[in-house]
């Protein structure tokens, strides 16, 4: 076999029909989801201006932005060189790279909503699912090339946004059949324990080190804490608020008891009660717990975050998000907050085909394989696929009359569960035979029946 | 109203709700068919190696494809100040750039196939619906980012190919309400001209002259050849062949007489036959036509070529394609012939938009909107919203307890037509009150019954 001399780009994958289709299974689940919940559909460029996405991501993300060299350098060759210089220094400039891929789905969002905003009507609730480019390390698990899968609501801060969202969580993962806690904290409660330990200011310290805990256990978040210049009894409150344990009632008094004084801390926790009492309680599987150990690193979240993990496999988070203040701030147009989540898919495919939860259907193209037996014969059965298909039967017929050998692997190598024969024979008597390739069975049909027949 | 301080690249654009809808349901349409005729879904990424894509689309082609800056120049500094001069000349180097953004969905999808084909099982059919990428001029119906939308059929000889790949544009435009006609023609058919007109180095010619006939008439095109060195009478026999009109049969009778005995010729004819032959009579318009004027531009193909053109608009082509021999040879695997044909989306959106042919349901986002008039009130609404939902009802709950007027114009605003009233007195009386924004009707229904309305 001739050896090819091409390759991919590292951290970037072909997706095959079997992948795709799998893939396929997530995203309309979630679309349809979205959709249900009145999210409008919004697509934006694979390439943004660089200047929107620079300094949106913080020093380490700039770096990971793929920028996109500009044509015809050669015609403006003395400028070039000159503004090269500014790229060698880590910097940019517009004569030689003046568009970038995007990194993510939030900042052409909020671009998208600075830009439009006279005709959007408020709350404005839109989902996106588009791939995002990272110029990361590749390694395990994470490329070079992604899809993000985000909702937001926009222009609105009533708490039903938040319980519609929680709920979006909870409709998904149910019928993609993966087990999942949903887990539910409120910023303005890490804000009033802040508060309450060292003031304002150590939010970030805090919520940085609680952070972490899952990694690196009490102990060291409390050395951690005792290091940004928390004393004893501020250490001790914290430790006490990330111990407490029960149902989410039992959560919500003994936090009230420790921080509830506060005033950031009263809002805080009526906000979870109001997204509580709203969930559905006969809502089958999975659960909304309030877990207060929930930090999320992002600065910019406000109000109430989400996480959600996958129950009995080795795997971060499969979906995460929370409230912001401020969307379209950055753009110029001040005074826009929201809340979105976002779903991790390619997460959500790992855990998916480990735990095998894609139903048998998902994984099958074509239903059915005419066998080519000869010209009279393919030209029956072309009648017949034709027929097929207008009732939604997906079909082939073999493309040359080749050895019963060769048709029926090519049969099983697609993994087509149905053939059907017609031979002279059959030609003759007007039938056909259906074989399940699955189970060996074979039955003989008038040809009339055979658009009757159930290729399940 | 704060004015935004970005914008779009040029060349590119947001797909907002309602025109992502009308595309789906064209890509939905597609894939669909493409899935009944056995065509399995393949992804690529968006980036390939700069190597794999230059070189591939003639001296033009390579100025248009968008390369990637490598990211990290600065720690290479003075290799990269020495290699930025070869892109400073028009050329490329992996110092600089070795990323590039996919021009076509052909190139990547040989690279696929040249470094798959140990697994793939052949005939391989696959379809491909993505973006590509070009760095062309930005003009009205000409985008720097636009998506393609191919199916093929390699490792195959058959006819039978092209008989499917026929019914199914039939079947696609037929579904979409879109008038065209389905053009056909042999390029064995110019080969057997050529050499009944001046020899096959003459074909190039004569088939870039014939592409010219819709927009400079048969007079210039006859001067063209008359410049290339084609005498008087083989001049006379290209204007015999252009003039050839009637029935596919009573054209290929004709054509037969001029061309026939040429071996490449006979051939030509025969393919032509046997693919109407097999192109089901009772199929509903749009039909397959013979067009020997059809000469389409791109060198590689070498056998059976389609064309699509809307009818009773101003518009260039919905779709092509045809056969080639060679697809991955390219890339170090000869020997994989192949053929396939693509639809223009774009150009299939406008001409819908045009002819106003989508569906009015394809339009609509949410189908309800429940109003919230006060607490205990909304509950009772999201309680009945979650059951709608369950049942594929897209419904939405206004966010806050607002006048009812700010209701009404969000409900407008969104295009949604059903809206639900529960008030006081509804709540009492378990009753909810629905009305049709688009006729202004309205009706009193029990709460229970409100789960078996139609919303439509």
């Amino acid at each position: 076999m001739a050896k090819p001399t091409v390759s991919l780009p590292q951290g970037t994958r072909d997706f095959g029909p079997d992948i795709v289709r799998k893939r396929q299974y997530i995203f309309t689940t979630i679309r349809t989801a979205f959709e249900l919940y009145g999210f409008q559909p919004l697509e934006t460029p694979a390439m943004e201006n660089l200047e929107t996405l620079m300094g949106k991501y913080g020093e380490e993300g700039d770096k990971l932005i793929f920028k996109i060299l500009n044509n015809g350098l050669d015609k403006k060759e003395q400028l070039a060189r000159e503004e090269f210089e500014k790229i060698l220094q880590g910097r940019n400039t517009k004569a030689i790279t003046e568009r970038a891929l995007k990194y993510d789905l939030t900042i052409p969002f909020a671009r998208y909503v600075a830009m439009n905003q006279g005709q959007l009507s408020f709350p404005f609730k839109r989902y996106q699912i588009q791939p995002v480019w990272r110029a990361d390390k590749p390694q395990k698990g994470r490329y070079r090339e992604f899809y993000q899968c985000d909702a937001d609501v926009v222009g609105s801060t009533s708490l039903l946004n938040e319980v519609e969202l929680a709920t979006l969580y909870a409709e998904v993962f149910n019928q993609l059949g993966v087990p999942v806690d949903i887990k539910i904290n409120n910023r303005k409660i890490l804000a009033a324990l802040a508060e309450v330990c060292g003031g304002p200011d150590k939010m970030t310290a805090i919520t940085v080190a609680i952070d972490k805990l899952d990694k690196i256990g009490l102990a060291k978040v409390e050395a951690e804490l005792s290091e940004k210049g928390l004393d004893q009894q501020q250490v001790s409150i914290i430790r006490q608020y990330l111990e407490i344990t029960g149902t989410n009632r039992e959560k919500l008094a003994r936090v009230k008891e420790l921080l509830g004084k506060t005033e950031t801390g009263e809002a805080g926790i009526r906000e979870l009660e109001t997204v509580l009492d709203y969930f559905d309680p006969s809502m089958q599987a999975p659960p909304l717990l309030i877990d207060f150990t929930l930090a999320r690193g992002l600065n910019y979240y406000t109000g109430i975050i989400f996480e959600v993990k996958a129950r009995n496999v080795q795997m971060g988070s499969v979906g995460g998000g929370g409230r912001y203040d401020d969307l379209t701030g950055l753009f110029g147009v001040p005074g826009i907050p929201g809340v979105g989540i976002s779903f991790g898919v390619d997460r959500i495919y790992d855990v998916m085909d480990e735990l095998q939860l894609f139903p048998a259907d998902v994984q099958m193209g074509s239903q059915v394989l005419f066998f080519n037996l000869g010209e009279q014969e393919s030209k029956t059965a072309f009648t017949l696929l034709q027929q097929l298909r207008a009732g939604n039967t997906r079909a082939e017929l073999y493309h040359e009359n080749s050895k019963f050998d060769k048709q029926f692997k090519y049969a099983e190598k697609k993994n087509i569960p149905y053939i059907v024969i017609i031979g002279t024979k059959e030609l003759a008597e007007k039938t056909c035979v259906v074989k399940d390739l699955r189970n060996g069975k074979q039955i003989s049909l008038p040809l009339e029946e055979l658009l009757n027949f159930s290729f399940l």
